[in-house]
């Protein structure tokens, strides 16, 4: 029932999906049974790895997330966090309301022991047809030098698990490449991460290179910071989306369509959180988006990281 | 003497500016007189609005700002500075060192009294064809909620002298637009400023709508921020600046070489930073912009607003 476009995205999204995941996987649709069943049977019918968990709830995108999470007891992401926790599902995605994903996040997974902060992660296409992962993206909007020295940790896991990058290189976001450049708090960042043996740092790195992929494969900052870069790239997107062919190489990079969602990074089990505004290709690789980091035992690598 | 390109780059900008100036003004180059002379020669000669002011010292992109600024005491900046503080000239522009620039604006031209910080902010082209001023964008990386308030009070000021905008709306750059969105400095700024007589406040803006227009004339951010955005938007111009027409609307609102240069908020004199690799057509922006905040004497209404 999660996004602006549900349900009818989603079993559309999903319907491409199926054709694309491992024989062994099942893709559980949580929502309400007949309008999807509709949905499908309007569309060719249900794929045989698709099974669906009847909720009667939903959270709208304006409730309180706290509230609506406790409160809405049936509703798809309630109980899809419920199946998570009780190991009924190996990893939840979703395009719903943002901060009932991450009570979900918060309440129910829970923080792996040794994680200061849990972070989502935006994976970027570059124009060498690299994945840039930038993290955090909007989680944590104060963030302490430590946390962000542990994001460096998480972001070069994450390219090492994910993106198959042996040593990933990963940097901080600064508005200098000296490491005497920036504010107080990627100051004493550099410091920190000057000295690190977690991961591969390679020094501070302007936004302008976050597209080139020539100088990281992972970006640090801080949440406020990183959200704001990835609204601008996404309104940038919109400016020229009309103005160049979709297959464009730099616009398929910009496209969040092709990422599909974020992982929630930090937490004891698998979580995708999509875009509000998903349309049926942007849930297809959100779902396989899933299918991957679960294949790969991503937050299992977390947990032996964090101990 | 400043820029990448210089003084070839400054001379021809400057052949291209005095052909647009007003026949009142007078454009003053300071740098080595031979060496610019042999340019102007070379190029149909100095126009009749032009002199130059020998200065036997340049102060080079890699020296420390302050020990250079003093030291170099017949440097193109020092001097320039030092006629500006004097009135001999009604402003100074420089695509110099920027560092060197702004150890003159606050050692020799200095902060306005009651302006807490001085600010550089970025007049960028919206797709409708407006300009939008972002500030601060990288003088002040720790900004404080009462600090960004008063930038709301100077982009005000800019965007009504400058783009002859009556009532300028201006905006907080925020990652979300409920006024309980964002980080510790953003809240309590929203707080200070939805009460602000000092200027018309329409609330928080994400970054997705910079280049939009829609919603504000001007955007408040801390300077981490708003270099951080300035320095993607550039990043992702040069991506597409070989996709798209030059001529592109959007295009042109990104090119830097448009606008010129940034002028420094906050200081008793009228100072416009321009940018290191500086085009002849950005140098000749720069002028025309410096001759434009002369003429309609943007630094008075400075002073008049924080009496």
């Amino acid at each position: 029932m999660g996004g602006d476009y549900a349900p009818e995205a989603v079993v559309l999204g999903t319907i491409e999906a199926a054709k694309s995941v491992s024989p062994s996987t099942v893709i559980v649709l949580y929502g309400d049974k007949e309008a999807v069943e509709k949905i499908f049977d309007a569309n060719g019918g249900k794929p045989g790895c698709v099974e669906i968990v009847h909720t009667s709830e939903a959270i709208a995108m304006n409730e309180h997330p706290t509230q609506a999470f406790s409160q809405k007891s049936d509703s798809s992401i309630t109980v899809g966090f419920k199946d998570l926790k009780k190991g009924a599902i190996d990893g939840f995605a979703s395009a719903g309301s943002t901060g009932a994903m991450m009570v979900g996040c918060m309440l129910v997974s829970k923080t792996i022991p040794g994680v200061i902060r849990p972070s989502i992660g935006s994976g970027l296409m570059s124009v060498k047809g690299t994945k840039v992962m930038l993290l955090d993206v909007g989680l944590n909007v104060d963030c302490k030098p430590d946390v962000l020295y542990q994001y460096g940790i998480m972001g070069s896991i994450y390219a090492k698990v994910i993106c198959g990058i042996d040593t990933p290189r990963v940097a901080l976001l600064n508005i200098g490449e000296e490491p005497e450049k920036g504010n107080m708090t990627t100051r004493e960042t550099h410091q920190l991460m000057a000295g690190s043996r977690d991961f591969n740092f390679v020094g501070n790195v302007e936004s302008k290179h976050i597209f080139s992929g020539e100088i990281a494969d992972v970006i640090v900052c801080d949440g406020f910071v990183g959200n704001a870069l990835l609204k601008q790239a996404e309104g940038m997107y919109s400016l020229f989306a009309d103005k160049l062919p979709g297959n464009d190489p730099v616009m398929c990079g910009l496209n969040y369509e092709n990422e599909g969602g974020t992982p929630v990074l930090g937490i004891n089990h698998c979580v995708v959180i999509g875009h509000g505004c998903s349309t049926p290709l942007a849930i297809t690789n959100m779902i396989l988006a899933t299918e991957k980091n679960i294949a790969l035992g991503l937050v299992s690598k977390f947990k032996e990281a964090f101990v």
